[in-house]
């Protein structure tokens, strides 16, 4: 199945609780970086993606100013992810092969330490798609973007999530929508970050140092290393009447992500999307003029814009 | 082959037959509820289509109101379809798998009592195509949504068309263009809007009163639940211009059977199309733009002007 | 993997060296001919492409004035191809039964003498890429439009490039990107050209004096039958911007060649695009309203403008 609705469902939020992050924070700097980087070197994100959304996930990463290169073949995938900066597989829309397939280059690009985005799509829904979530724990991303109700069902199917969250089933994606707030994920993106950090510390050559980094999409999106847990306000409620801003979401956090470390990729992406989203609500007439501002926005955003933002440490 | 240049052909037409459905008459509080409803409610409604326009069918079903899902694997489908209102098979471009996966998918669904839509896009293409058409005899949809050639072809090749229609090869759709008027389809779609009925007043346990729908796609499209036929004057040329306007016709189709009976949701369904292509065609430029400013019309026009639309008896 | 970043990266260019082809050349009427002659006859070209960019491919076809058809099966292939004036094979993104299905389809076409058009995406990058491409050279294209690298590595492939290339890997393309200016592959392009025209003129029942012919996209596109290299100034530099231009150039390459000689087709469509994409850059304000614009461009560009562009001899 596939995030056709929107996973992204930012909107001008209400109140969230938290500490801003001051103007001077060495994380503006490195989201400001992050954007220039991409708009000057134009890096290469590969993505396994959805068939829904695919064409909007290489129009957003280009917007941004990356490159895009999708592929569905493990030797293809493979030859492609040694020229590529990061990687990104999205389980939405799944063919018989990829049962086998991905679990394969999942382990893959992990013994190559080569970096990718996961997005679990409707995680919970359909003997193949867990099939293939469950595999991922052996050969995890390094960062995770999602809606609330896949990062919980996500963190249950891994056993990582201590909290009591009644039922697993309660947690399921409505199909591709969440039945969860952002809110309420966040004990699960804290022990997914945490995971993700913990194996690549054991198996990469990367800087031990560096962690990984869980995204959750919703009314103030959620983003976490697993120390640390940032809130992002903002957004348009517009981006859940398109389908794939939250694919595209995972496309461009892969493209940041071939420039920059997880936390640094996940909040500029986040961020770049809220700003970009409101630009958009304000000068559409509905959803197909919202998604052509949309990608215009993705393009023009300044640097300054997206690393300005409000940003809330909880 | 998917239906790449929409088989909905509706243009602006000259005179068609039949008498006018009064101001007061029940159907048209039946379709200003459809559209309500769908923008009040969300409902989910799941597709199993094409590759060339799923984007498009997503994207119109958001537009609608609705939320979509796109499956291809039997597993995701069939979990999809318990918490979906409606679902949507279109076979345009075909997979290997599907062969077997789609004669399946049509049986769990009507066991499940699943409301479902068919496109048969280019039916009497292919061998494959045509084994899985004829499979979906013994499963049937809920609602055929397809041009006046592709319903001419599955009525022949479920022998359900007494009418002389000499060799069906001559009425095979041309690629996915329609080689007959929709004029020439109204023996075919009362015979399958009959069996459809038929087939489901034995089979589900829905009220054995509510009839199955048939909509034929063209010049004054052609709705029909086998009793009486219908004819919806008007829409623009320029859907013939742009990709998947018939495709995304059938999800749109789809969601409003998620809250109505076949119907209802073959006449909201055509007529917010109608309507929202007049206002397109008076706001573009060309191909581009008009796609735009259709799917902010989806969003834009009211129930009222849906529901106040010239609706002719024959 | 996905020609997702346009291989076409025509830009107003700089000094090209050349000839200008004479205003009253007869080029130019074959030209205005075929754009006219699409327009009129909206010509059936079907296309097997891939998953980011099919929808571009329809309605770039579409907006150029003919209809396009998207298959997958091999009987729907050929089927369909019996009925269209063109087909077109793009090989972005494979899964595992076209190694098998392609190769079968190139012969079969070629048996039916039915002209198509290769976009060699990616040439040189997986191992099923290279055995399907390997695999057309018993079963050649009559036209061949890809990027520099695209062009240089598959002559490599088929021994055909009698210059010193180096190590033919330093000529793959970057994931999708060129590595090589257009002027680089112009060896190659000539020595494709000749190839497709001398084992056609063997094969086909065609005229054994028309000529097959390669188009490189890039800046100052070059077009060649074999005999006489033709480059094409301007253009847009929004078009390696936004998915799926040098995809949707192949797809109306097609389109024309349903109604011309491999020649014109490949020059029509590639002066069709660049004088859209100057429309369309003057119109845009980023790479989502640079497509809307150029969708309507093709639409509105005259045959006038397309056949009184610049053409260089060299």
């Amino acid at each position: 199945m596939s995030n056709s609705a929107s996973s992204f469902t930012g909107v001008s939020s209400g109140y969230t609780a938290g500490t801003p992050v001051p103007a001077d924070s060495p994380i503006r700097d490195n989201i400001a970086d992050a954007v220039r980087r991409v708009r000057e070197t134009t890096p290469l994100a590969q993505s396994f993606t959805n068939f829904v959304t695919i064409n909007l996930v290489a129009n957003a990463q280009l917007a941004a100013g990356g490159t895009a290169a999708m592929s569905f073949l493990p030797d293809d995938v493979i030859e492609t992810a040694k020229i590529a900066g990061a990687n990104y597989i999205n389980v939405g829309t799944l063919l018989p092969f990829y049962k086998d397939a991905l679990p394969e280059i999942a382990q893959r690009l992990n013994y190559l330490d080569k970096p990718w985005v996961l997005d679990p799509v409707a995680a919970g829904i359909g003997r193949t798609r867990t099939a293939i979530l469950q595999a991922f724990k052996a050969a995890p991303p390094t960062m995770i973007r999602a809606n609330a109700s896949e990062v919980i069902a996500l963190a249950n199917m891994w056993g990582l999530n201590t909290e009591t969250v009644g039922d697993a089933s309660e947690h399921r994606p409505a199909g591709v929508e969440s039945v969860d707030d952002v809110e309420s994920a966040t004990g699960a993106a804290v022990a997914l970050a945490q995971y993700l950090t913990e194996q690549h510390a054991k198996h990469s050559s990367h800087d031990a140092s560096t962690r990984c980094a869980v995204a959750v999409s919703g009314i103030a999106d959620l983003v976490t290393d697993g120390e640390t847990v940032y809130r992002l306000p903002g957004g348009s409620a517009m981006m859940t009447k398109i389908t794939g801003a939250g694919c595209s979401l995972g496309g461009v956090a892969a493209t940041y992500l071939a420039v920059s470390d997880p936390l640094t990729a996940a909040l500029s992406a986040s961020l770049l999307y809220n700003r970009a989203g409101e630009v958009a609500d304000t000068t559409s007439h509905g959803p197909g003029s919202f998604q052509v501002a949309f990608l215009d926005a993705l393009w023009n955003v300044t640097a300054e814009q997206v690393a300005e933002s409000e940003i809330l440490v909880q």
